[in-house]
């Protein structure tokens, strides 16, 4: 191929695999193999695991509290809905993606809760993303705790409001933020049960700084709903905020629920202004039918069997009790969420590893997933726990420990 | 209540349902008011209008272009998987929601549209988040169409890249921007089919660019797939892009397939590259078996009835005609879109709802959710209608069109 002369060095385009600038066209991506080593280097890599539909495992990683992923009556729910409705909504919410069975859980989840209203989205972290930024905004101040789930991190980095993030469970921070801040609108945004270590955020105290300030209050109950309050109605419920008319509640249908999906939880007005404007409502296709109906059959179980909440609780403080005896160090579990704390990534890959190996499933949390760098392993107390599947599940975590690790 | 006295002028903290700053505590949301009357005031009220399993009408709102959302082999496949694997994946993807009919789903993706590796989220708005914020990142430049979709203008808005948005179409802008860029690494974005008017991208114009320039190319195939390209592979594919080491393509699996979840396919670096950093996959629940299920028995459809794409290209080609003649402003359908202009936002939503009540259901686009702020129709030309449908659409559309329409 003849290139046009050229006073100045012209660019190598004589092979069909040579790109323009000099370079083969698989060069752009070059960097991403040097983020990988370091990723290697640092002890942070990360595989996919696929699990098959029998695993003879003893699961403590999911986030499935209740047992109800595979509850005939939920996971029935979804086939019959899948069947009448189809396997997907079809489009977004605004157009096609609402069936009546959305509105159906729509109506169930706000008079469960007691609240005036609620949303469904296709995710928990779609649902955070809109949250964040429909009531927030540019001119507007969101103060929160520096340990809240990642979707509300970005829901925040895209809400072009005055950001500032406060020193883990530290409620007189925010309530400084919020008196000192320079905008007249504010939002204060939290986790109630903290994810990684299952610790709960201080909601008396968050909501009356919110009051004394003229603050709105958004509370992600992911890991709340389902494990605490009056038969699972949550930890927004259990604090006696849930229907206070400058609180929203968001949580996620894929934990307690057993389904997938995302929920705010609030006033009217709020609900109306997410429909009307959070672009992860509009331009995102509506929860799949299946999922939709899982959610409502998983809420009739937890109308039905109200206890089943305290027992993922009950589960915890057992688990916790016995291996901090053990000499393990071990959040105090608020919710269903026990973490036992690990001497480094690798040493917590090789003990999760050894666990799994020895028949119990624990989730291990390296960074960047842990918000202070510290690596552990992350256990849930599902709800359908045998004593004897946490005898077991003790057990093994002692006799897999690596060294340091008590 | 007693207060304490002091020098400063105390917040009035005397009743129950008054907060510290001198106003109830409602008034905090008072503003989402003033919001929604001024969005009536422009016409741009949206409310959700649930729809029972057994519609009667005519559906061209829906973007299951090629009616498989019902078909009985893809919502059968939902039913099955819902019943095997539960309701739920139960965990992030890293942790438990991974199943093997994630993986298989990812690997048939991959050999379907020839491409090294797959990678499948709960939605397609959470695959563009993650495919565009771990392709750049700060000291990045990303230069995108300014048309494109919500999530991938969101990805942008998260990515901390220096982004640039471009005139809708203009290749040539892109490769100046690319050419006068200050970073070293840069990133072109942009839809294939554009989701309101169903234009296509200059695929071609936009690759050259970018090998010219040394820029990774990400392009959204969300409304190309399944439509375009031989038996449904794709505007990607079409183009000869697919397998390309510098370009990455991401769909939705709620479109063409019926289902619910997004799909990322590109380089196996640029797989490992989203699994280990994209916040988007890290900290969101894995997609619902049936989901996957659903999109795996229509990616087997597709394989089954190699014409089914091309037969909503032809019924988008049939409606453009039909109603171009009619009079009326119709876009040029690339894929299976075609979009029909209205005078006003008011005019669009009563020639919408005027055809609804007449048996048609059509979408109606209006600001925000159009990029050049004109309201239009919006017509998706399914596989499965019959002549008669288009004849019936194109008369139904045409009786109820609003003066100034055509
Ligand atoms: C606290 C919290 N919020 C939100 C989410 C996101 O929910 P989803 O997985 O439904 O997207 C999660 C977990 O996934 C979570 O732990
Ligand atoms: C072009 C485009 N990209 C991405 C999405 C998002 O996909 P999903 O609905 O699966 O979130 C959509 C529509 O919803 C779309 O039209």
């Amino acid at each position: 191929m003849n290139q046009p002369s050229s006073s100045q060095p012209a660019p190598d385009q004589s092979g069909a695999n040579q790109s323009g600038y000099g370079k083969p066209p698989e060069a752009v991506f070059d960097w991403l193999d040097e983020k990988a080593e370091q990723r290697r280097a640092a002890g942070l890599v990360r595989r996919l695991r696929p699990r098959p539909a029998d695993a003879a495992q003893l699961d403590l990683a999911s986030n499935d509290y209740l047992g109800l992923a595979r509850d005939k009556r939920v996971a029935g729910a979804t086939a019959a809905a899948a069947l009448r409705w189809g396997a997907g909504s079809t489009g977004s919410r605004l157009v096609t993606g609402t069936t009546e069975l959305h509105g159906d859980l729509e109506r169930e989840l706000a008079a469960f809760c007691g609240t005036e209203a609620a949303l469904v989205f296709s995710s928990g972290f779609l649902a955070n993303l809109a949250a964040v930024t429909a009531l927030s905004g540019q001119g507007s101040a969101i103060v929160t705790d520096k340990y809240i789930h990642a979707s509300l991190i970005d829901g925040c980095r895209l809400s072009r409001a005055d950001v500032a993030a406060m020193p883990h469970g530290d409620h007189a921070a925010i309530a400084h933020a919020l008196a000192t801040r320079r905008t007249e609108r504010a939002l204060v945004v939290s986790d109630t049960v903290f994810s990684v270590d299952g610790d709960l955020a201080p909601l008396p105290e968050l909501a009356t700084a919110c009051r004394q300030h003229g603050a709105g209050l958004l509370l992600d109950d992911a890991h709340g709903f389902g494990v605490l309050g009056a038969g699972g109605r949550g930890a927004v419920a259990e604090a006696k905020l849930i229907a206070d008319p400058d609180v929203v509640t968001t949580f996620t249908l894929s934990k307690s629920l057993g389904a997938q999906g995302g929920a705010v939880l609030g006033p009217r007005r709020v609900i109306r202004q997410l429909i009307e404007t959070a672009r992860s409502f509009i331009f995102d296709t509506g929860l799949a039918p299946g999922s939709v109906a899982a959610a409502l059959a998983a809420l009739q179980v937890l109308r039905d069997e109200p206890d089943l909440a305290a027992r993922a609780v009950d589960n915890a403080a057992t688990l916790c009790t016995a291996l901090s005896t053990a000499g393990f160090t071990v959040s105090t579990p608020a919710a269903a969420v026990v973490s036992v704390r690990a001497p480094s990534p690798e040493a917590a890959v090789a003990w999760a590893d050894g666990c799994r190996a020895a028949g119990v499933v624990v989730g291990c949390f390296r960074p960047p997933s842990v918000p202070d760098g510290v690596s552990r392993l992350r256990l849930t107390a599902r709800a359908d726990l045998t004593e004897a599947d946490l005898a077991k599940v003790v057990e093994v975590i002692t006799e897999q420990a690596p060294p340091g690790a008590s």
